[in-house]
């Protein structure tokens, strides 16, 4: 018996490790650029929106303030993106920014998520444990057709990963312990965390999650109990 | 248009109304009793385990004790209940209690359930809206085949129905105003304090819930929404 075979839940990062986050906010922003005149190639725009994700959640991370949930960091975000650009954000109707936010919620899966996430909703309970908030996660996963059994993540714990409470108040919510819990993850420093909390571990590959030009999480930094080039072949490897 | 059409996820009672919790819980207490030679029927031993399910809630709604979730409180009633029949539970190995305590998340659905869901899951988001915790809503889930997209209701709230708290909760963790989430219930008091809140009302009859001589909600109480016989009638009547 292999240490896999008593898992009982795969959370998933799901910006990157599911969903192509880049291309899907670049399609989302170009009629939005367009009209507004901003002259900014519209993955490049995607790339500094991304860009002041992790920061936004260091300052709650940190303690500096309270948790707020990603759309409101999304949002704010946005703001500080079209500033640098010198739009006056204040002058553009409320729904289209409200719309572009929604951006997030409308990403196309990877050509192998679908098919493999619903293998493994075969053998194990599957859910997001992502740093996006809930409502996010059930609009993306109708829109691209994730079948999710629950959500965890963030909203669930109020904290953001990497910080140990995510993943552990996560495990707690679908009633596992963190060794019964495995993380599906594109990025080392997720599934580092995840480990560091007793979470079993799937890295799978996405080399081109920032673009042709990617540099990091091209390969497997540590022993992670799973490695693979997709989720078809993580399912492969978790026996589904 | 009608004044349903606005509405973007259904959340649903569970015990009662999805399933069958009574034969159930019978069939899972049945060898548990004839082993420790308890002299009831296990159908009876269901009504006497889930009577004690309000009472315990109440003392939650009260603010007499902190918000614990359901798991813990079927588990303090399972003892109370066997303490009644004269039976030393402290004599019965604890994996054994915590087996029989499993039951609740292992129910099957009423024979229309899975197939109405299927269809109201292509038009809306659908999701436990129930005084269950999540662990066991998932877990459930996974035996009873319910396609959730997402569990809310009592966890997520801390608050236990019909307290307006879980209703409303519910609502905003999964992005909408409680006029665009619709309450699925066999229960005209959950329906009452649903409307209440704002969301709108969907009675599925359930006049076997209690066994065959059940005395409450065999008629709609209101002019609830929708009225309907069985989850497939529910999916008619809101075009699905």
């Amino acid at each position: 018996m292999s240490k896999l075979d008593n898992i009982g839940f795969l959370g998933f990062d799901v910006f990157g490790t599911v969903v192509d986050w880049r291309s899907g906010v670049a399609r989302a922003a170009e009629p939005f650029l367009r009209r507004h005149q901003i002259d900014i190639d519209p993955l490049e725009f995607a790339d500094q929106w991304r860009s002041l994700y992790q920061p936004s959640m260091d300052r709650v991370r940190s303690g500096e303030r309270p948790f707020v949930t990603l759309d409101v960091l999304n949002r704010e975000n946005l703001e500080t993106v079209l500033s640098k650009h010198s739009v006056d954000y204040g002058r553009i109707a409320e729904a289209e920014l409200a719309q572009l936010n929604k951006a997030w919620e409308q990403l196309n899966p990877w050509p192998d998520s679908v098919a493999g996430l619903s293998r493994l909703k075969r053998k194990y309970s599957i859910g997001p444990l992502s740093n996006g908030h809930i409502a996010g996660m059930l609009n993306l996963s109708k829109f691209a057709q994730l079948p999710w059994d629950v959500i965890v993540g963030a909203e669930v714990a109020h904290s953001y990963k990497p910080q140990p409470q995510t993943y552990l108040k996560s495990a707690q919510t679908v009633g596992l312990t963190p060794e019964r819990v495995g993380m599906v993850a594109a990025h080392n420093s997720d599934l580092a965390a995840a480990r560091g909390s007793g979470l079993k571990t799937i890295f799978v590959r996405r080399p081109t999650e920032h673009g042709p030009d990617q540099a990091s999480d091209l390969t497997a930094e540590q022993d992670w109990d799973v490695v693979a080039e997709s989720m078809t072949e993580a399912a492969d490897a978790l026996g589904c």
